[in-house]
């Protein structure tokens, strides 16, 4: 009998859910909605009833973990707290639910730390015990490894590297701060960036004809030459670059592994984040940090990290 | 027979060590120079001639392990590696040589780790697995622990948050770079704040009267309510508070435990820089971090650290 994982994304509007195989391959996977449950016991009722229609028995019964990636999921209690963007609120007891309900083990993690694991396990950080994890997405998450483990710190919520000042009294964060670093490099962020850019430059750019500009937009524009899209990411790359040294000060990694919508711009992002990053490391850590992109595809990270989670 | 560990803190001038019991009491203690040896080689004989003279032979025969704390000290390696402050040049296979010597099995690393270790097993952070300890000395140096481990990082050197940079494109640091936290927070930094507000602001202060003032005249002025020196530890407080959030968000500890000359300063210091730390923190994590003094004493620590080091 094989052994399989099943990995569970709970996002603000859908729940995506799969069985992993050693190899981290997903051999087979569904979705229901995370909204209109009346409770957390009915959503749970309704993702059993999904997984038993939707899986063979053969793989069903091959299931010896559980793991799910969710918002504010608190891995020490198995808990989500106080999920902004979930219509459950308060104190969720999710793995306690699950386990119930699925008769397996179940660990919760949040996305990002889930996402560490499934580097480790299944991506480009296999082999390492000292790495940190970024995601450029909506905001910017992080899941910080060393000594093989994920940090989770005292309270289970480690890892906010997001909300790190990347710039002190800069921009206005939807945490209430300012200056964070997902005010810059995530996928909103950049777009700010845009718009301070086009108000104080007066030059010719596709992206002044754009309305609603996308992080996707000013990758296009990059890719056609264009001097301002270019100007744009060198400054991300300068907030994001100036951060990871600070961070590197601080845990050592063997690598950074970026992931998310930002980190697809490739040498775009890369290069200047690397390039300022190298430039403001102390002297001990210079040349030793590789920065690298995900080896896992967009689609799979949440259902595998979620897996991958122990 | 009682199981002893022995300390060696290898200092710029003289390397101290003591035997030291399971309850963290230093049971003998005795001291070489650091300098004047023609080799590590010969170091380490005139390190083990001084221990066999000083110490009972009982204690010797109970030494277990032997930890030290050496600048540049590598945990993983068991090497010292490149110090500016040691007369030895390069790598230097300390580890092996104390090893051959005294036939005990020996760890090295850097002081600010070892100040970590020996809170965790014999101070303020005994049973605590998630903590950072700051060491506010002539420098600024850090030991972060995450489940119950230092993070020594890939290559054994992780924990610089003396060289976070706190001020961006602030004061020149000796490492090359600008704004690095130590040199604000270290007490030659304070000082550095001392003669700067002295420059710019012209009211009578008792500071005014000395001749190269130390951190200890900034709090003698503070204990006869000098407004000057008040605000010279909320500034040093606000960037030390600053930097504290920001590391918080990273590991988020338990406590986060401040030791050396400046942390002497009492509430002088630490009430500034809790009250900029919880201003700066994200939501999740206010009011939920110690910030709390060492419970070794200053004499101690540097071989009760090494002692403690596994």
């Amino acid at each position: 009998m094989s052994r399989f994982r099943l990995g569970i994304d709970i996002g603000g509007t859908n729940t995506t859910f799969g069985i992993v195989d050693a190899s981290g391959k997903i051999v087979a996977k569904s979705s229901i909605s995370t909204r209109g449950h009346n409770s957390p016991e009915t959503f749970v009722a309704a993702l059993f009833e999904e997984y038993k229609k939707a899986f063979d028995r053969t793989l069903q019964d091959g299931v010896t973990h559980i793991g799910v990636g969710a918002p504010n999921g608190n891995y020490y209690t198995g808990n989500i707290e106080f999920a902004p963007n979930l219509e459950w609120k308060g104190v969720i007891r999710l793995a306690e639910l699950i386990e119930a309900q699925f008769q397996r083990p179940t660990k919760v993690s949040n996305d990002a730390n889930a996402a560490a694991m499934g580097e480790m396990m299944y991506g480009a950080a296999q082999g390492m015990k000292d790495f940190i994890m970024v995601t450029l997405g909506t905001g910017v998450g992080s899941g910080f490894v060393a000594n093989g483990q994920v940090i989770y710190g005292h309270d289970g919520f480690a890892g906010e590297l997001g909300h790190v000042i990347a710039v002190r009294d800069g921009r206005q964060c939807g945490c209430g701060r300012k200056g964070c670093l997902e005010t810059y490099t995530s996928a909103t962020g950049i777009v700010k960036t845009v718009y301070e850019f086009l108000t104080k430059d007066s030059r010719a750019t596709p992206l002044r004809e754009k309305q609603d500009i996308t992080a996707k937009d000013i990758y296009d524009a990059a890719c056609l030459g264009d001097a301002m899209a270019l100007e744009i990411f060198d400054y991300t790359g300068k907030i994001l670059g100036q951060t990871l040294a600070d961070a590197v000060a601080i845990t050592s990694p063997e690598a950074i592994i970026l992931f998310g919508g930002l980190a697809q711009a490739g040498d775009y992002i890369m290069n200047p984040t690397r390039n300022y990053m190298e430039e403001n490391l102390l002297h001990i850590f210079k040349n030793k940090v590789k920065l690298i992109p995900s080896l896992l595809k967009e689609s799979d990270v949440a259902i595998l990290g979620a897996a991958a989670l122990d």
